[in-house]
C-alpha cells in the first residue's frame, strides 16, 4: 500500500466525460488499496469564464468615483475564480462514490493550506495535513481543489495559473505522500517540442535540477515552483497522461533525484522561449554600480531581468548593456528607462522583441567538456548568429533571431543525438 | 444613518449589466451614509447549469459498484451549488468597489454561518457577527454569499431552493440590522396573482401573520421560512424590486407587525397552490388513534400531511379520511399507505391529483364575522364544489377542483374588493 497524490490538470477534467474517466483512474488506484488524495484544476474554459466577469466589471470606471478608494480587486479575483476548482472537486468526487469508492472534496480553507497575501500568485506557507490524514486512514479518497489556499486573514487566494501542479506537490509532501502523479495531456516531458522535432523522445526519467531549467526556460508541462517544492522534499514527480487508453502501457516521466536517472547521457534536452524581449542600453557610462542601477529601475517597476550582457568600449569610458524582459513588460521596461535616462546618463535605447532564447540542459554538462563547443558549432553551421548567451552549471541559454527558432531547435536536437534512446 | 440588509435574486443579478444595476442601488444607499449589507443569489441559470451536472454524475451506476459505499452525495451538491453565489458576491463587491464604494465579498464560511446537517436543505443556527459587524463599522459594504452556511464539521451546506431570503433576514436579525430590503422581480406583494386578476392590488403594508400564510399558501415571493424569522424577531422586511427607472417611486410592500400594517381590511389577498393532491382513505376503523396511525405513516415517509378531514359514517363504526399533501409526494403517500393496509384495516384508498388549494388570508379575520359566509357564498354562486375545507385564526382555505382555479380567485377577489384600495 502507497500514499498517492494524483493531480488531474483543465483538459483532463474538460468535461463530465472526461471527470468520469479520472474517476475510473483514481477508482483504479483506491480498488488497489493505495491511500488517494487528487488534486483537481477547473473545467477547461470555466477559469476563462469566470476571468472574462472579472474583466468586464473591473473594466468600469463609473463618474465621479474615486478609483483609490474603492481598491484594487486580486481578492475578490480568487474568490470569483477559485470556484472553479470548487466545482470540479465536488464532482469528482460524486462520480467517485458513484463507483463505491467513498471520497469527498476539501477546499483550500478546509485543508488550512495557508498562503501569503499575494492575491492571484501567492505562495503556498503551509497546509494542515492533520484532518485530511485522518480521511485518508479512513478510506476515503480525497478530492482537493487545486490552485486555491487561504490566506491569514481567511480571504480566498490563488496560486495563480498552473498552481495546482504546485498544489498537488506540496500536498503530496505536507501528507508525505510516497509519489506525486501529475496527469496532464500529454504523456512525459521529451527531449524537445515533439511539433517542432518529430524525433522528440519521451523521457523516462530526468533529474529535478533539469526539470526546473527546462520548466523555467518555457517547457510549460509543470510549473517551476512545483518542481523546487518537490526537489526541496525529494519527492519523485511522474508525469503521465489522463488520456492514455485502456490497458496501453502509460509509464510517464518520472522527475526525480539525479542519482535515479540512471540514463547517460549529458544533455537531456532543448527548450526554448518565445516571451523574450531584448533591451540594449548604448553608451552607459563605465562605472561601477551602473548595471545595479539598471536592475533597480527593472526590479522598481516590477519586471524580472534575465539574461544580461556588457560590452566594454576601449577608446572611452563606456559600455553597451544588454539584457532581456519577458516580451509583456518590454514597453514598461523601456518607458521605466526612459524616465531614468537623465539621471543615469546614456546615449539610448534599442529594443527588440523579434527573439527566442534557445537553451540545452543537461544535469552531465557538469562533468563532461565540449557542450558548449558542439553547441555553438550546431549552431554557426546554420549562420545563425547568436545575441547574449547566458549558462549556468547544467544549461546553456541563447538569444537568436526568433525566424531561426525552429531551425536552432532541430540543429541542436540531432547534434546532441537527443532522437537516439 | 441606518444599518440595512438589501437581499438581490437571481433574475437581479442575472448578467453583468444587472450586478452594476445593483451596484448602484447599493451605492446610493451606502453614500447615502448606512451601514449596508448585501445578500446575493446565484446569477440565473447558474444553479440550473450547476444542478445539472451533479444530475448527471449522480445517474452514472457503475457495474460492481457498492452503492451503499459510496454514499449519498447532497454535501457535495452544496459544495458544488453554492460556488453560483460566490461568484455573484465577489463581482458585486468588484462593481462596487469600481464606483468608489470600499466593499468585500464574505462566504458563508467566512460569515461563520452555522447550520444543521441536513444538506441541500438545512436551517441556520447562528451567524457570527464580530467580523462583518467591524467591517461594516470601518465603512465597507459587506457583499455575502446567500442561500449558503456550514456545517459544525466544516462543510458548506445550503439552505434550500429560496434560501437567500433567509439568508438575508438571518444577516439582519445577526446584524441587528434596522430593516431589511428584499429586492426581486415584483415590486410588492399583491391582493392576489396578477397573472389571474388584473385589478390585483400591491399592499403597501402587510402584517407578518399574513405573509406567511400567503408565503405558506403558494405565493411565492417570500420564503416562508424568512417570513418566520422576521416575525419571530420583529425586523421589518420590504419586498421591492430591482427593475424599477431611476427616479421611479419604488416603495414596495413593508412586511411588519400588525399594529404598524394600519390599513383596514378584513382579507389582505386571495392565494392558491397547484402543488396540492387530496387522499381519502374509505372505510377506516373508527376507534382512538387511526387519524394518529394515518399520520405516522406520512411522517415515516416524510411527507407533509396539509389539510384533514374525517367524515364519519353513523351507519356502522367507519370513517373516511381525506388529507392533502404535496403533488410530488403522492405515489410516495399511496404506496405508504397500501403497505400499511392490512395492518390498520380500511377498505381502499382514492387519490386526486386534479385539486387546487384557494385561501383568504386576512388579519382582520380574528376580530370580523361573515367572513367565511361571505367566502361560501361567492365560491357557490359559481357553482364550484369545495371538498375539502381547513381554517386557521386569519385564513379559510378550500380545495376545488383545478379546472375552477381562475375563477374561484377572480370570484374571491371581488367578493373581498380587494381591487379597491
Amino acid at each position: 500500500m502507497a500514499r498517492i497524490v494524483m493531480k488531474f490538470g483543465g483538459t483532463s477534467v474538460a468535461d463530465l466525460d472526461r471527470i468520469r474517466r479520472v474517476a475510473d483512474l483514481v477508482a483504479a488506484e483506491a480498488k488497489a488499496g493505495n491511500e488517494v488524495a487528487v488534486v483537481v484544476s477547473a473545467m477547461s474554459g470555466e477559469t476563462n469564464r469566470l476571468v472574462a466577469f472579472v474583466d468586464a466589471l473591473d473594466a468600469d470606471r463609473v463618474d465621479g468615483a474615486n478609483d483609490k478608494r474603492g481598491g484594487a480587486i486580486e481578492d475578490e479575483y480568487d474568490t470569483i475564480v477559485s470556484s472553479g476548482e470548487q466545482v470540479t472537486s465536488g464532482l469528482l468526487a460524486i462520480a467517485l462514490r458513484r463507483r463505491g469508492i467513498p471520497a469527498r472534496s476539501w477546499l483550500g480553507w478546509q485543508l488550512s493550506l495557508k498562503t501569503d497575501k499575494a492575491h492571484s500568485k501567492a505562495r503556498i506557507a503551509s497546509i494542515d495535513d492533520s484532518e485530511i490524514g485522518q480521511s485518508l486512514r479512513g478510506g476515503s479518497v480525497a478530492v482537493a481543489a487545486g490552485f486555491q489556499g487561504i490566506t491569514d486573514d481567511r480571504r480566498i487566494s490563488t496560486l495563480g495559473r498552473g498552481g495546482s501542479d504546485t498544489s498537488a506537490v506540496a500536498l503530496a509532501v505536507a501528507l508525505k505522500a510516497d509519489r506525486c502523479d501529475i496527469y496532464t495531456d500529454v504523456d512525459g516531458i521529451y527531449t524537445t517540442d515533439p511539433r517542432i522535432v518529430p524525433e522528440a523522445r519521451r523521457l523516462n526519467r530526468i533529474a529535478f535540477e533539469e526539470m526546473l531549467e527546462l520548466a523555467s526556460l518555457g517547457a510549460k508541462v509543470l510549473q517551476v515552483r512545483s518542481v523546487e517544492l518537490a526537489m526541496n522534499n525529494n519527492l519523485p514527480v511522474r508525469v503521465l497522461t489522463s488520456f492514455a487508453e485502456d490497458g496501453v502501457d502509460n509509464p510517464g516521466t518520472l522527475v526525480c533525484h539525479e542519482d535515479e536517472t540512471m540514463e547517460e547521457r549529458v544533455v537531456s534536452g532543448v527548450a526554448y522561449s518565445r516571451d523574450e524581449a531584448q533591451i540594449t542600453i548604448l553608451r552607459l557610462a563605465d562605472k561601477p554600480g551602473m548595471v545595479a542601477k539598471v536592475c533597480k529601475v527593472m526590479s522598481d517597476a516590477n519586471i524580472i531581468v534575465d539574461m544580461i550582457v556588457q560590452s566594454i568600449s576601449k577608446s572611452d569610458s563606456s559600455a553597451n548593456l544588454t539584457f532581456t524582459v519577458g516580451k509583456r513588460d518590454l514597453e514598461k521596461a523601456v518607458k521605466a528607462l526612459e524616465l531614468a535616462q537623465s539621471d543615469m546618463g546614456f546615449e539610448g535605447i534599442v529594443s527588440d522583441s523579434n527573439v527566442t532564447k534557445v537553451s540545452i540542459v543537461g544535469i552531465g554538462m557538469r562533468s563532461h567538456t565540449g557542450v558548449a563547443q558542439t553547441m555553438f558549432e550546431a549552431l554557426a553551421e546554420r549562420n545563425i548568429n547568436v545575441e547574449v548567451i547566458a549558462t549556468s552549471e547544467i544549461k546553456i541559454s541563447v538569444l537568436i533571431n526568433a525566424e531561426y527558432t525552429e531551425l536552432a531547435v532541430r540543429a541542436l536536437h540531432s547534434a546532441f543525438e537527443l532522437e537516439v534512446s
